[in-house]
């Protein structure tokens, strides 16, 4: 089966609509979904001098952005409540979901969005994120802080960076090819599909 | 009918296959579509402080967008240059759009899109607009720098800042709904017919 890497970032709106779409829809394409958390903010900072959310920044971008994820999430039907504090602070999350084995992290990063976006919750908060994962606060915080996590997750956002990201979510087939955006699922599983053809034909 | 305004910018890449694109999908959705020319450059300037275009600024935002571009052209069969110089200078092209009825002003937009985006042309230059409009290099000079021209495509530009538009292209519906993207136009245009089915149903 092909595959198709999914680059998350938890502060980011459109990666929940994406997050709650990618598995019907991979399945339906056949095609095997890699969850990759990673840090938005460090290539926002990098590429564009940014210190804040370009929604934040630029207001107008903002107020678009809003009403869109109204609209998306009415389609899609996902309960959506705009968070108090936007954007929420998605290390802890990040590194703890790195922590996690594939089936483990997709189910706990759909848990993290739904409470940013849709409960009003802290997702910043280590009881919030034990709670949401059924562990205790030790077991998250363990693995969390462990080294090789951390470690991992600077990875996952040093390769965003060589694919050329600059906001999520974003999606990479295995030949490299690069998609921004929840409304480019559907594009970049059907172009995962269509490059695994092509390589089966050159075999 | 209802109807649907659609902002276009003659530098913006995806009001390129956007122009190309609604005319067909205005007639499968039964909406009136609005050609309304206005200036991104001056918006960029007041919302963000860009003197250029935030593809050429954000490098990682540019290779995605090109890289894009030739996608969806070749997706939807349209012929793509990258052209030398991005962004043109629409000024002129947009101003003598504005002097035209909505009929001519589509052709010739489509035209100017296709002079910028497939056959590397010089959109700013009169000569080539006089060409594509079929008219002598006085007449396009004539209606461009007429005062009332000139003083139309700033009400555009300031009804696009009115409307919260940021980018292009962008939509609008009669009910003050607002849309981005060329890949926004079939949603711009269903939510246009049942805002208008809306309005039916209340009066």
């Amino acid at each position: 089966m092909t595959r198709l890497e999914f680059f998350f970032e938890f502060a980011s709106t459109y990666s929940y609509p994406a997050a709650m779409r990618i598995e019907a829809l991979a399945t339906q394409y056949e095609v095997d979904v890699t969850w990759t958390p990673f840090l938005l903010g460090p290539l926002f900072h990098e590429q564009q001098g940014l210190r804040d959310s370009p929604f934040n920044v630029v207001p107008e971008k903002g107020r678009y952005m809003w009403r869109d994820m109204e609209r998306i999430c009415a389609t899609e039907e996902l309960p959506f409540r705009r968070p108090k504090t936007f954007p929420q602070n998605g290390l802890l999350a990040a590194r703890f979901a790195v922590s996690l084995l594939q089936r483990e992290r997709s189910t706990f990063a759909k848990a993290v969005y739904r409470a940013n976006f849709a409960d009003g919750l802290d997702i910043s908060d280590v009881a919030v994120l034990a709670e949401l994962a059924d562990l205790s606060i030790e077991d998250v915080t363990t693995r969390s802080e462990d080294s090789d996590t951390k470690q991992k997750l600077r990875e996952n956002t040093e390769r965003a960076k060589a694919y050329g990201i600059f906001g999520a979510p974003s999606f990479v087939t295995a030949d490299q090819e690069l998609f921004w955006g929840n409304d480019r699922i559907e594009q970049a599983l059907a172009w995962a599909c269509s490059a695994a053809e092509r390589k089966t034909e050159l075999a």
